[in-house]
């Protein structure tokens, strides 16, 4: 087979990124750091995606969008967060191109020139508080928990895929609250939730910790994480969460009404988690013929594989399939039923082990004859009759 | 009560705006043309894209993400398709902000000059038929039936929240296939998905019909849209499903091996629908009070308003409510019980027929002796005892 994946103790950063493409997870553009999350991969992010936004919902959270392009005045209002982000941001100064008088190139035309440039959101707080001025009047209007699902840009020098991309799809998560207590717990929360999904849905041991003043969210009095462990002894971040004080409700003028009728700035929180998560499953559960997924996220979760010799056999197993295949669909199972007789069994067996998918079975005409089908562990890479 | 909207027959468009903006699903940001999708929008988006996807999965697509940024150069491969284009880009030129020499001013850093321009995704066939030039070798490879979820940036000069903002979500699926009767027929089964999800979902009629040349998409053979009719008597387009020829695989010279062992070029389709249907449904269902939203779109589609005078009647509502919101809820029924005393009744009343919200129950202490409640309907603004 063709995908041979170079091993782990070889090269670890090499086995990681022939993986993600040879899987069929992610692959580079033409455009310089980004990627293109292929069908299989988006598959996995989507379920990543529902739960944790299930988690936020729970939690009393709500859905909103805002813009991508942030002004760069709003950008620099709050002094510690500019100089996190400037030197990483992409920056659109003109709104339309045309074509050259010779007609043979396409240029920028300079006469669109914005008299203000904008900026890519790298994270979205700026105009995120720039609206809640508008949103917040009173204790009333608090607690307001918002959540956006959105891609942003951080223009990285050395990208690699889904742990550091110039552009990557993330959620983040911003509150705003009338005592610091308050946020201070929201904060925590947030970290308990990243670290639940990480344990229980993603199976992930992680360790919850917090920043250093200098690796710090820029803008943030605090920064937790969830961190966790990877097998070339690394830890990655999966998860933050920013206890982010008054800084932008001060830059902002976000003031409220207290109960006892005073004005005072809102406390606020921040928190994100990306597709970086999906590096993180790779390098926690894969192994040197491949991915291993967890079944809540396997996009397939059991294949069957048919061996035979002639047609004959074929359709006799497909009769038996057709009736596995009804049964485990209705219990909520996502089966692939690979009949494809373009590759033989052992290249399947190859894919479906790259792939990660979780169960195998394999059925043949002795099979047929004896009532048993042969089932394969994807994490243990053990088989057994039954 | 002070959101006060103006008539319908006084000025349809700012009845349009204020509704919008009123009854709390958007508003303008600081960013010129950018709307805010605020909580109570979004969740009627939620709800159109989850039905949406549902049915795009069970027609055989799959979803992917590609990149935000797309080079000029991949842009201008299609001729016609940046003729249409290019008047509205929003253009990346540079990668890094600084401070100058003086501290006091936040500045592009004009050494971080990208060395070729980069556009904002207005939509993304040219990055798309890049990668799928990499992806599709043999007639094995075909349909490729691909969809993503993915925020686009147009610079409109006239923007109307909703309706054309210079950024907007939606979806956009491509597809690659091996003859032509196969592409023109997914681009009329796209056609007829939107159709279905109108009429079906959004309540919304819809005419299927085509575009004159002059006012195709740029790039396209064929263009299939769903147009709809608002109460001010004009068609609103809902959903385009183009059929693009062998156009974009030529320009980014996407060929395979037919069955015949020949090569040749795929047929492409691609098919769109925004948040502009948000507006849609507003213009259709809405009256001079606010939105009409049909029950499946609706966030909450039943609200409970109690009516006291006192604590003691408002606790033995609250007692009595308790246990209809738990059969309601495990029937799954979105109901809010609104228990604030902040609000009078009446003022309760206006805002939830401001917001849409199909059902409202009203329920007093006569009601807890006869054992009756007052429903009213949103959408015939009917009342009855039962």
């Amino acid at each position: 087979m063709s995908k041979k994946l170079t091993k782990r103790e070889e090269d670890y950063s090499k086995w990681y990124n022939e993986l993600v493409v040879k899987a069929d997870m992610a692959e580079s553009s033409g455009v310089r750091g980004m990627m293109v999350i292929k069908p299989y991969g988006y598959a996995i992010w989507e379920k990543m995606q529902a739960e944790l936004d299930r988690m936020f919902k729970e939690t009393g959270h709500e859905n909103a969008y805002f813009p991508l392009l942030i002004p760069k005045s709003y950008f620099s209002k709050e002094a510690s967060h500019v100089d996190g982000f400037a030197k990483e941001c992409a920056v659109v100064t003109h709104y339309r191109l045309k074509t050259t008088d010779d007609g043979k190139k396409i240029v920028v035309d300079e006469k669109a020139k914005l008299e203000e440039e904008l900026i890519i959101r790298p994270t979205s707080e700026t105009i995120i508080w720039d609206s809640y001025r508008k949103w917040i009047q009173s204790y009333r209007d608090l607690p307001l928990l918002i959540n956006q699902w959105a891609n942003v840009v951080r223009w990285e020098m050395r990208t690699r895929l889904f742990l550091r991309t110039a552009e990557f799809l993330w959620q983040e998560g911003h509150t705003a609250h009338e005592t610091k207590e308050e946020a201070i717990e929201e904060t925590k929360k947030m970290q308990g939730v990243y670290a639940d999904f990480a344990e229980n849905f993603m199976a992930m041991p992680v360790v919850k910790g917090y920043k250093s003043e200098s690796e710090r969210f820029a803008g943030a009095l605090e920064t937790y994480t969830i961190e966790a462990l990877m097998q070339d002894g690394k830890a990655l971040q999966a998860g933050t969460s920013h206890f982010l004080g008054q800084n932008f409700a001060k830059a902002f003028d976000v003031k409220f009404t207290t109960r006892k009728g005073k004005q005072d700035y809102v406390w606020a929180t921040s928190w994100g988690a990306s597709t970086r998560l999906m590096g993180a499953l790779v390098m926690t559960h894969s192994d040197d013929k491949g991915l291993v997924l967890p079944p809540r996220l396997a996009p397939i979760q059991l294949v069957i594989v048919p061996i035979h010799r002639n047609d004959e056999q074929l359709d006799a197993i497909n009769t038996k399939v057709d009736k596995m295949l009804k049964e485990l669909r209705s219990r909520g199972v996502s089966v692939k039923y690979d009949k494809r007789t373009t590759y033989k069994p052992g290249w399947k067996f190859a894919e479906y082990e790259l792939k990660g998918v979780p169960l195998r079975i394999a059925i043949g005409p002795r099979d047929l004859e004896n009532n048993t089908v042969e089932l394969a562990r994807r994490d243990t890479l053990t088989k057994e009759i039954i």
